[in-house]
């Protein structure tokens, strides 16, 4: 398109904007209008996208890491006629797969949710890298960012793996509108300090005119032809622009303009130009990638061994079976083991450092073109990437994450390293799975069965050795468990997962030497939970004892307790958990201050049955 | 001290952290070695402290972000007399104070708990922040960094404050070792590459020796004369320096030193130097703040009002009658309502913009001081600061944090904004208060009282208006609940909290009009929990139905079970929360299609009484 229609073009999109939130009676249309040029000449004149196709391989990428500005976006599907004006006033409606903020669980061109800012780069990383060294392919990576954003962390966690990797396949583009929600943001119009700091890092900068049509054509022009490094376009802009009652004006973020129908006019009124955006390039070859059955590492009952050692060598002799599996690791690999899989796949394993956000980013980004990551680090400091793991649960994501040294089971290091929280967090994640195995070959099964699984998976691991209780050949299907001491004798039921698993059988053991029998579940899939099983053991034994390295709230004494959260008559119920403020320790010390070890459980045990609260 | 009793002093503090890891048979001496020049010359020549005041409002204020060296620090409390040589080789031992990472909960001059990385500079910027703008005293806040960490996002949301806050009081020190825990950093020994990143945030940068005393000594007097900017001092050192076996090494990590004897004897065995560490400046004037009886904003009963307007309106009048209240606000203060606080006291508000992490470590800063601050982002967005929350109770800290727009009643926004997992979030905290109110007089309440507590206190509040339902005067006590409807013919009990009470008392009704008399407890306090109303309810009516506006994992629902995990009798229990993914629609059509509205609820209470599930 020549200038004309480029800004032609751009006020359509701010119309539609307008038109849309007007009909929604909410939404972002300032923040539309202000990035509505930058995206109007990324269509018309660099993008290649077949949006007929939206999974071709040598597709463009865009991700719309500003989500509020939702509006823009819809605008722009109507413009390549992916969707009809009609869908396009549905914006915000039940129903409409037009969000608020847009999600690919409903959309098909969106690569990521996005809508909690600061998450787009990192997840643009995370795809210019799969297209860089996975894919191959020469695809391009867009994204669109807004100013405020800019202040999160994870934007240079990103902007440091992308210098670092010389992603010249990644451009950003960050409409510097100089407004947040509450008012200026820290730099205003000051697009040179945004350009010292990404050249910093690494990048090559480009400041520009964002609502002059030509001097944008030219800057994504110079972005193409950049080599060694990626690019970010700082483009000075202005909200609401376009119309002269919200222009550059504070105090309208997130609202629908006044007078939407004069705000039309003023803008021109209603267009109907359609964009054809450019072909993706010839799609590569087709990935060929091996798939074979997987040998997983074996271990001998009777032996000792970490869950995260059987973590290590399973991941690796998954890797050897497919081709699709890749690992990242959060400069930890020697620790969660995940190094087991960069010696034997160098070519798929990512290091990303210490910087969660962006590892679980990665995964996402890797995720949406089809691989398979497995992302590691201790369990503690997942909860770094929190808002990052629900953000792709909206996405509905398929990415594994691996938390190793969990509880206070690691001993000496201390609370800061122990992940007592976790499964809570895990838990209340939307279509999340949520494994803790207790032995080297369960963790075997489990890393390979929770590939093919949808969602968010989780898999606890343990730093310390535990027996190997289970024979190589055992099946673990996720949503069961293992009732390891069962008799009709049995008092109650110990309930217990991961390190606590190998107590209770030893505490089973010595009550079963005073008379006293229990039943022992090895409740290794905490999300699904095993509620047959479950209810089974409620009915005959009539309470369950649960024990957890984890604080009380949240983990496996609630997946237990939501067991009988339908109306059906509820068993006794009694937790063992983590509930004070640990110190250093050794692990044997640990577990028997925090009452979750053998003795402990014995006693809760014993008190149960002897002040005959329990049958 | 002169570079001869420098250097001596460096060494002392290596021989003493290789001497306790030794002892601990684990920690992380090669991490102490690095940096032992540059926390002797900074004791010895520029600190001032009184270790036998803490307490000490001129006191300078050092924080070891790398949390990991902790020998190192406990070797400097040796040196400066703080601690005796027989406690030092307690280190990581049962009941020592001297943890794996140290924490403030069991040492008095630790400022924050680190262990987590990229946690220490954060929090230094707010300690900073603190002396700045609220203490105005001169102390200065020391922060000793590693290289590896400035991976993390977190690092440059406290440099870019930093920076822009013009906290020439805070001096960053970064031992740059360049090999991490895996192996080498990113930028190994190119000081360089983050100089240039720290002089785009608008730091003041200095490379050295880190290992050549009289230049860490000029340095920290440059960075003492330096005005108007915060100074970064990048070291160039050597991990585990002073011994050839393990100098510069990869693989050495967090390991004892293999042969500690030899080791010791080639730093030249153990020294008794002690150091006298200078006074610090004169007090300043102790503070008169404010402290009047706060006058709360009373609404009227039968009005409506959103909680977050209450929040706002309570916070504004607990800032009029306590001078040690402060705001952070994550640019979003003009919908959390926080600015009305900024209106009132814009002494003590602080824009964060859009850093969470930084948010929450800005509070945790300025508690070390003494300040009581109130965080405020959406609740959506808290999760982006877990790893900090988690910290934060590790510490100790008494933090107040605020999260708005929870649930699916926000309506059109969509889920990326709903914050459905805050509730399991926060209760898994170890220590915290986790607090819903449901009407504008409870939130006033609440929100000054939470000011009194200990630890982490999280108030969640909504984004719609609710009716106003208890009268101004009514007390809510923090572990209580409220009984809005009883009666000795109640078939069961529906317990809700925040958007769910005013839905549970309209579905009492509708079930009341039909003859089926239903109990409701408002469970404001969702931790601590009202255990012993809730088992009366349970004694009295036989099924507790909780309803929230939360994922079914870790919310409400695990907060009443948790009351029967005890070994006592459980009543029957039902859940009803946000168990699909909501997309756009307005906050009833949410509500209704979550099932969590009056109607869902009444549906649910008349399927138990009309199956007989209840009596």
């Amino acid at each position: 398109m020549n200038t004309d229609e480029l800004a032609e073009l751009g006020q359509q999109l701010r119309v539609d904007s307008v038109r849309a939130s007007a009909e929604a009676g909410s939404g972002h249309p300032t923040s539309s209008m202000s990035a509505a040029d930058l995206l109007a000449v990324l269509l018309a004149n660099h993008m290649r996208y077949d949006f007929e196709r939206p999974e071709h391989p040598a597709n463009d990428r865009f991700v719309l890491s500003k989500g509020h500005a939702s509006p823009l976006l819809y605008a722009a599907y109507k413009a390549v006629g992916a969707i009809e004006d009609g869908e396009l006033v549905t914006f915000r409606k039940l129903g409409s797969r037009l969000e608020g903020h847009p999600t690919p669980r409903r959309l098909p061109w969106v690569e990521t949710a996005t809508g909690s800012l600061g998450q787009g780069l990192p997840v643009g990383v995370g795809i210019a890298l799969a297209g860089k060294r996975l894919d191959r392919t020469d695809y391009r990576v867009w994204v669109l960012c807004g100013d405020s954003e800019l202040a999160e962390g994870s934007v240079w966690e990103a902007a440091e793996h992308a210098g670092h990797e010389n992603l010249d396949n990644l451009v950003a583009v960050v409409d510097v509108n100089r407004l947040g929600q509450r008012g200026p943001t820290r730099h205003g119009h000051d697009l040179d300090a945004y350009a010292r700091r990404f050249q910093a890092f690494d990048w090559h900068t480009i400041e520009i005119d964002g609502h002059d049509v030509d001097a944008i054509d030219r800057a994504y022009g110079e972005a193409l032809s950049t080599t060694g490094q990626p690019t970010v376009i700082l483009a000075r802009t202005l909200k609401g622009k376009g119309v002269a009652a919200v222009e550059d004006r504070e105090g309208l973020h997130g609202k629908p303009l006044p007078e939407a129908e004069e705000a039309i006019a003023e803008l021109g009124g209603p267009r109907s130009l359609h964009v054809r955006v450019a072909e993706p390039h010839a799609a590569a070859a087709l990935r060929s990638l091996t798939t074979e059955v997987v040998q997983l590492p074996r271990f001998e009952q009777g032996d000792e061994a970490a869950t995260r050692d059987a973590f290590g060598k399973a991941l690796a002799a998954l890797g050897t079976a497919r081709g699709d599996i890749v690992a990242l690791d959060g400069e930890v690999g020697d620790s969660t083991r995940t190094e087991e899989f960069g010696k034997a796949h160098p070519d798929r394993f990512f290091e990303c450092y210490i910087a969660e956000q962006q590892l679980v980013a990665t995964a996402v980004g890797m995720a949406t073109r089809g691989w398979v990551p497995y992302a590691s680090t201790f369990a503690a400091f997942l909860t770094r990437a929190h808002d990052f793991v629900r953000m792709a649960s909206i996405s509905g994501s398929g990415i594994n994450l691996v938390g190793s040294h969990a509880g206070v089971a690691i001993g000496q290091d201390g609370p800061s390293q122990m992940g007592l929280e976790d499964l809570a967090m895990f838990r209340s994640v939307y279509g999340s799975t949520v494994l803790y195995p207790c032995d080297a070959n369960q963790t075997a099964r489990l890393v390979a069965a929770m590939a093919g699984l949808d969602g968010i998976r989780y898999l606890r691991t343990s730093r310390g050795k535990t027996p190997v209780i289970y024979g190589p050949d055992e099946e673990f299907p996720v949503g069961g468990s293992k009732t390891l001491r069962s008799s009709e004798e049995d008092r109650l039921t110990v309930v217990a997962a991961g390190v606590t698993v190998p107590e209770a059988l030893a505490a089973a053991d010595r009550l079963a030497a005073d008379g006293i029998r229990v039943r022992v579940i090895d409740l290794y899939s905490v999300k699904p939970v095993d509620a047959e099983t479950l209810h089974r053991a409620a009915e005959e034994t009539g309470c369950l004892l649960t024990v957890e390295d984890h604080h009380p709230e949240g983990g496996l004494g609630d997946a237990v307790a939501e067991v009988f959260g339908d109306g059906r008559p509820v068993p006794r119920l009694v937790r063992l958990a983590v509930r004070t403020m640990p110190g250093s320790a050794a692990p044997d010390e640990q577990l028997y201050a925090a009452g979750i070890d053998a003795l402990g459980i014995a006693a809760a045990a014993r008190m149960l049955v002897e002040e005959a609260v329990v049958r």
